[in-house]
């Protein structure tokens, strides 16, 4: 009973207490001091609700569209790399819990199950790819045109990780993929990630992504990829209305915003206190989506209630693969999916039309002390 | 001497050593990560006094009226279910100890004990019926007539429960009735929660408000209920100056501002931090009431002077019922009026009526670090 | 060297392990759940200093007058009741440190060192009398013609204790005078606090206060004290401009902005916090002195930046008093006056004249998280 | 490996198992309760990064000029006292360090490695010295001119220290020199600090800035010593706006806001605090530095984006030292290059001179709570 999983938190703790102290490392890790790791979760403490009530929320809608296609409820998977090193069905598992929850799900590049298994352990879901940019450009090309092939819906493009960020565990640990696993979507072990030497003291992956990933990248580089696909494609890692606004030129179908789960810049500020600004700069000309520290319901409804038309999960999937493979997953998503649901109701919403700014306020003094 | 009991905080440790496990966890939690919980009393905090000198307060008067009843001080009982979980007297020894004190009580439709035994316990004594509306529209009809015939003084109908908000320790604990109890004010097993089947791995309580409460419920209905009796009726549990106004629209009587003890949506602001703008809604049209996290007579004096007629507690009543039964409510009741009648002396004020907003300022900056 | 007593705290710490337990917590206690008396130390720590370098400050002058009195720094003895429970000494100790030290002492009216016996020990020392108005006028009136005759200097009126504050740590203890103590000046055991029976299980003092002290005093009461006396009189315990001007009216010679140590009503400013507004209130028309939560230099300095002519202090005697009799309040005084001589050098000060409000600012933000 | 030194803090935990408590103590502490010490550090999480993306940062030039001089990165060696505590080779070491990793090194007055042996060790490299002005004004011109022929670029004269801040843990310790050391630069055991008696109960070193150094020195003193000495002349130690104006008067070559490592006076703001208004009182017309509190990369990158043409580290030094000698120092500098580069590729920064106040806001409330 006390090991009853009722809520996020607790899987997290309990993966703790399953994976191999390496592999949980790489999956919490946040660069550097972690400051923006704690305030991804922290900061939506620092808004509250003022609800409404009596309103008859004897039924609520939480169905939505994410870049024109149906989702039962706006909480997607967002990418995360390796995910059998979790649970040996990895992104597969995934795949099918999203399918049965009726959400989309956003391969990582780096997954350990290439584009096409996970096509085919969950055929007709909604599937998205985040793609890095390789120095290769042949090879990231051809990563997009096996997308389109395997019937994805869009590309998620990441745009904060021209270098690895700093996460000082998996430098201690010279982080590395287990020796049976590989980056499924790679040829050669260069690529695969599973090259045995060459990493030095560092986190492997860090020297993995300075090799590999394309640091020269600019915004004409989106203008490129748009060429190469007619899917949607979405800028994941924008913080700033600046950049918000330069995406819009660039003509993006959708912007994440995303500090990367605090992988990569220490000292950005939390995702929930960048949204306003990204979704006013967007001004509702293209979908605005968020991901970074979202572990309960009411932290959707607080970034549905700023603008976000829907939000991203990461560490939560991790923690639930590892707990109970695909089981784990749909779990967590209908906890996630019950509380929501409990959330707009008792804040007074009927549907997520009937969500928006005024749910929230920020207190002008601290009130959490 | 070290096991004095000199403070309502002292109630509660004790409390925790006697009570089983899982009834001090449903007494004590609130949803979800319990932030509103813990603000409901550190919010107090951030309110400083400042109080005035030289006054001649030799003699102090607490006295009051609540929807014009007489009490002996502001500060009265809420409605808490099921206290016979408590102490075998249960919700009897609470009306004797409010009648000894000279205060009002609010009676939970979810008591252990009936309307009528409540009444006989305690005869003349000041008391409310505290009203969940049922799908079953009769049944919620009989309980104001019986409320009628027994003397009670007016109705306080809970808005901000369509369902129940999720306290994980009652989903861990399954939490349900001991078999031995049962609540009084209803016939069937179904409708008095003793059931023994049919609540599945979730908090036994929350199935049963899914049940058995009605979600549909709209302003409209308070008018409704307007016409079923010509007792005074108040909404509990309006947070917003906007909710406040729809009240008034709707001809309420009084608006007790509450956060059902933190209980329902987390996230939601401190009591004490919601009272002033639904004081400034109501402007004087009817008595505004609050409740949650009053732990002191300083507490009681800040919501005063915020501009409430008078406070509710909720969790001390619990605590003192666990620790002693009637002598513990009693005792707890007078420790409280003894710290209220010196916070006003000491604050200079020599009755109710010399409190006001000037007694308070909120530092701009936090001066509790 | 590790018992070394570099700083006011080693002394505390120390005489936490060597006084009885009933006896320390009587000093150390605060009213209610002491938040005031956490916030009076720590308020400090919310300005911060903008020194001024390149001064010379070879030579620092720390001598002012108080009451027209000269002292050599600007640091004074508060009244603090019964110090003959810290060391056998008492107030004679006290007394005898504070004549070597150059520095001025308020004796309590309720010392267990009578005011003869404190002027004989030091004879020629700068002392004022602190007075409590008690139900007994001409009482009242004997004390201050004895602190006359026996040349005291002036007479500070505690303005807020018509009851005393709830010392939660008093009320466990039923705290007594230890049975081979009184205090001095009264004669009869009842207003000596030397009763063996009839405080219940109350804090013996709590009830001694409700039984001899006057609690209808009024500002009017000051004029009648004036009249009484030559000597100057200081209202101790002010906290807001309001007050600050209705004792000028009546008037005082000097205003003591005091919380009486945290000890009276839980959750009002801390003292430093409250004195701008005082001294701004009083426009330099009469002195302004401050009390509470005094523990270094740079606090004293802080305080004069902010406009006290003198600081007070309470609690650091009486720890020192513990520790080592007058020794160790003489050595109390000599760090005090150390640490301020080097805040005012390193702050860019030659002389007290030179501190001025410039030298402080409080960051919008909290610095010190 | 989980002995892995990979960030600053991984050095000073090792160092404080190594060093001797004296010795760790006297490099560790700030003065009186450490407020500034913490908030050195603390402050630079009060500011958030604006990242932007998509920038091309395939190279990132680090590079600057300090007083003229190029230097790698522009993280350069604060004057920190008597290294050989930490190390046998003490300042020659970091003069090597500093020199194989293209960065300029402070030495402080009281070296234990001389003037000119640091100069011997690393022939070449890019050096100031940090100079006290003492009582024996021949004396100090002597140390100025001993720099010059030693091809030192430049004197950093220290303006905080007219007395030595009260380190509490140093008078605990009666901090002294081990025996086999001595201040290098200096004859007579009187100035050397390698006198056996004479210092009491006190900080031996207290007691030497006392006896030794020149507390009189006000602004017309920095004009003359700009007579002694054609090397450019920096104040060390100024905070305000005023302070950094009157430096302009007085013809400085250059200002680093520094607040001693918090070892002066404590209760001053943070230097990265107190670094905007310099920078904006001194308007670009000689460079401003800063040091206090500099951990990591992203540290400096804020010191950058707020103005600072370069920082200075103090105790990481040490640390490294203490750990590694020469080494420990090699490893520090290019642990902060790394990530310094990796700050700037990730704020979408090419160069320093991209970088500027645009990158940082500071949150209106607390984000790190
Ligand atoms: C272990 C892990 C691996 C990740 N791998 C990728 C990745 O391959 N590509 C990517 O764009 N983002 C990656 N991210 C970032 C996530 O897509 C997402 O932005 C982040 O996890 C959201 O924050 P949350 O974990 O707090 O929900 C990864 C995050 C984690 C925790
Ligand atoms: C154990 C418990 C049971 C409660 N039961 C009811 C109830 O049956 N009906 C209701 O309207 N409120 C109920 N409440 C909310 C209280 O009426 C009241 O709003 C709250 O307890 C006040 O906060 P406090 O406990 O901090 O004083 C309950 C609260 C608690 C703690
Ligand atoms: C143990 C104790 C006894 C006190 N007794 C008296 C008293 O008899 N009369 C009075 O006016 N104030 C009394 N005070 C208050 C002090 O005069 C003074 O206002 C307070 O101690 C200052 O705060 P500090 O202790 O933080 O320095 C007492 C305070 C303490 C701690
Ligand atoms: C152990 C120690 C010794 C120091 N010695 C000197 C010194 O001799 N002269 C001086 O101007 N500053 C001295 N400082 C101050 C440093 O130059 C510098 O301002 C400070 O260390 C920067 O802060 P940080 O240690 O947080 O990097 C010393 C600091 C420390 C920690």
């Amino acid at each position: 009973m006390s090991d009853a999983l009722v809520c996020v938190r607790d899987y997290e703790l309990r993966a703790r207490q399953i994976l191999p102290k390496s592999v949980f490392d790489y999956y919490f890790s946040g660069a550097d001091e972690q400051e923006t790791l704690r305030d991804n979760v922290a900061a939506f403490k620092r808004w509250c609700f003022y609800p409404r009530v009596l309103r008859d929320v004897s039924s609520v809608d939480l169905s939505t569209t994410v870049l024109g296609q149906r989702v039962s409820l706006p909480i997607c998977v967002s990418a995360t790399a390796m995910q059998r090193m979790a649970h040996p069905d990895g992104e597969t598992a995934t795949a099918r819990a999203c399918l049965s929850s009726g959400t989309g799900m956003m391969l990582s590049s780096w997954s350990t199950s290439s584009i096409e298994e996970v096509c085919e352990a969950a055929p007709g879901a909604v599937r998205w790819l985040q793609l890095y940019i390789y120095k290769d450009r042949g090879l990231t090309q051809s990563l997009v045109r096996r997308a389109e092939d395997a019937g994805y819906k869009g590309i998620f493009v990441t745009v904060d990780t021209p270098y690895l960020g700093r996460r000082r565990d998996d430098v201690r640990n010279r982080f590395k993929l287990p020796s049976h696993l590989r980056m499924a979507n790679f040829e050669s072990p260069d690529l695969a990630f599973s090259k045995k030497e060459g990493y030095g003291e560092d986190s492997g992956l860090a020297v993995y992504v300075t090799q590999a990933i394309d640091a020269t990248v600019r915004w004409q580089d989106i203008g490129w990829l748009k060429t190469l696909t007619k899917l949607p494609v979405v800028v994941k890692g924008v913080l700033t209305a600046e950049d918000a606004k330069e995406a819009l030129k660039y003509g993006v179908d959708g912007i994440l915003v995303s500090n990367h789960g605090a992988r990569q810049l220490d000292g950005v500020p939390a995702t929930i206190d960048a949204l306003p600004e990204v979704v006013a700069a967007v001004a509702g000309q293209v979908e605005v989506f968020m991901d970074g520290g979202v572990r309960m319901g009411s932290d959707v409804l607080k970034a549905l209630a700023l603008g976000a038309k829907a939000v991203f999960i990461g560490r939560p999937v991790l923690w639930a693969l590892a707990c109970q493979g695909e089981k784990g997953v749909s779990d967590v998503l209908e906890i996630l999916r019950e509380e929501l649901h409990l959330a707009l109701a008792l804040a007074g919403c009927r549907s997520l039309k009937e969500v928006n700014r005024s749910l929230l306020r920020r207190p002008e003094l601290i009130s959490r002390i």
